[in-house]
């Protein structure tokens, strides 16, 4: 289980080199939704993701050794662009093993940082096998996309900086795919503010996390069917579900459906550009998932690497 | 002459109501172009736009008299929107005189403030003719989009946001339509920076402003033809023009072919939505239009309110 000193730690490590990124608000969703909204813009991070965070405090933890040998990641997108810009800021190799179906500008973009992309089959188990040898044959270090306490340090720098920017919160909602982003957020904002309901998001077609929610242990779905392409996990990881257990009140769902008039909100309203898994929280709050009233609520947008055709899509909708 | 004092007083006026907008940068932008540049992102101002620091400055200076009889504008736009916003922010009835060619979603968002929309022709005589007979009928008074000391006062109190963030700044580049930006942005910085060098900059099919400049008097041109819509104003205002000449160093141009490539790295890499005229000034950095290097550069983005149609073929170019 990792604590608060640990995120007060990676927010030391992260200072010079992430960005604080602002809390974002709009009166009219306030109007439409009856609470006051306050969206963590995450897509103006680095890389265009909270990513960022937590690969680069697993990258700055590793000794000379393993920095010698390089580090290894499998992603379909931003944790990919993550590792690959934490491994040049770190002068360090990276290696990235992504599948056929990533976002085509995630791809270019995690090449762009210098990292050697190597492309997989669309499942998991490829994925992972095809790490597995790179690391057998080269002795990489893997860098977990969630499941690791340095990483969950990480992205939990963003829930301290939300908390540290408003003070008083009654909800926090976060998206959910490996629950690397959740379990960390979760430990800030609970260690700051007992009081605070902390809320995991995930489309229907991608409700692992819901499911092992409500059965108290780790399921896996067979399959996940989302243009959220940052929650086709089929599992959340141990580490994050001990934490989930411990610190998330609930683990809600929103139809695909809800995400393109999310996006075009933000859009046409807020002026800024958000992808698919960015607007899942923000839609559970539009959406009234929870009926809250008259709450100070925090929802991070986890991102904003949208395809251009995905997002033309999206305004057209 | 407006003095840098009016806009104190102006940023006094406008501090419980307008953004303080942040200033965006973008490691991959400061690459390509050599400088150190600072985007001045108006398009998140209430309203999208910095029109709304003008005309709620304006709107508060009024009479009770002036007050009770209500405001009226004529604008294809975010002018259109500042004065709707300011006029019920202040209690004010509001009649906006708008050319049949405005942009669907300026038109429609005017409204949503609650301003009474009156359409004409989309010649500039048009909406004047218009307007005044509404004036004489009514006794409203005009909010003049640009020619108007307490309106560039307001405009200017974003340029001296600008100098409070940055302290040192080499260049301040802004947009020119009617003048009323960048002649308050003008007065502000050049007050507290004497050395600064402020460049206007226009699209070559509205260069009104790049030929009074020249010709050291203002010179108006028949049409204004570019998809940066904020900027189809046929000449400068005369107080603005008179400011221009004292604080103003250059006013160049850009062709509109410029605008979508710059409209679609705003989105694509630093996730957010810029108009055309928005994208105007940060085009000229971004083509090096006067190949400076090494400078620390601001631009302003002066609004966000782009059509999703516009949007898209911004994203496809």
């Amino acid at each position: 289980m990792i604590t608060f000193a640990d995120i007060e730690a990676a927010a030391e490590v992260l200072r010079p080199v992430a960005h604080r990124t602002p809390l974002l608000s709009s009166r009219t969703f306030n109007h439409l939704t009856g609470n006051e909204v306050y969206f963590k813009a995450e897509n103006l991070q680095r890389i265009g993701a909270f990513k960022f965070r937590g690969a680069y405090n697993k990258i700055h933890s590793l000794t000379e050794t393993e920095r010698s040998r390089g580090v290894i990641a499998h992603s379909s997108g931003n944790h990919a662009q993550g590792v690959a810009l934490a491994a040049r800021l770190h002068g360090l190799k990276a290696v990235v093993v992504m599948p056929h179906n990533s976002v085509a500008m995630k791809v270019e973009a995690t090449k762009g940082y210098g990292a050697e992309v190597v492309p997989c089959e669309d499942s998991t188990d490829d994925r992972e096998k095809v790490t597995a040898e790179l690391i057998e044959k080269h002795g990489y270090t893997l860098i977990h996309p969630y499941d690791d306490p340095k990483l969950i340090a990480g992205q939990g720098t963003a829930g301290a900086e939300i908390f540290h920017d408003l003070k008083d919160l009654d909800y926090l909602f976060a998206p959910v795919g490996g629950g690397g982003l959740i379990s960390g957020c979760a430990v800030a904002v609970r260690n700051l503010y007992p009081s605070v309901k902390v809320i995991g998001v995930e489309t229907e077609g991608a409700d692992d996390a819901y499911r092992s929610f409500r059965a108290g242990r780790i399921v896996k779905i067979p399959e996940a069917v989302t243009i959220a392409d940052g929650m086709r996990t089929l599992s959340v990881g141990t580490l994050n579900f001990e934490i989930m257990k411990k610190y998330v009140d609930d683990v809600i769902t929103i139809p695909d459906s809800a995400i393109f008039p999310m996006m075009r909100f933000f859009s046409a309203r807020m002026k800024i550009v958000v992808e698919p898994t960015g607007a899942v929280a923000p839609a559970a709050v539009m959406t009234a998932a929870l009926g809250i009233q008259g709450k100070r609520i925090a929802a991070v947008i986890s991102g904003g690497n949208v395809d251009p055709e995905t997002l033309k899509k999206a305004l057209s909708a």
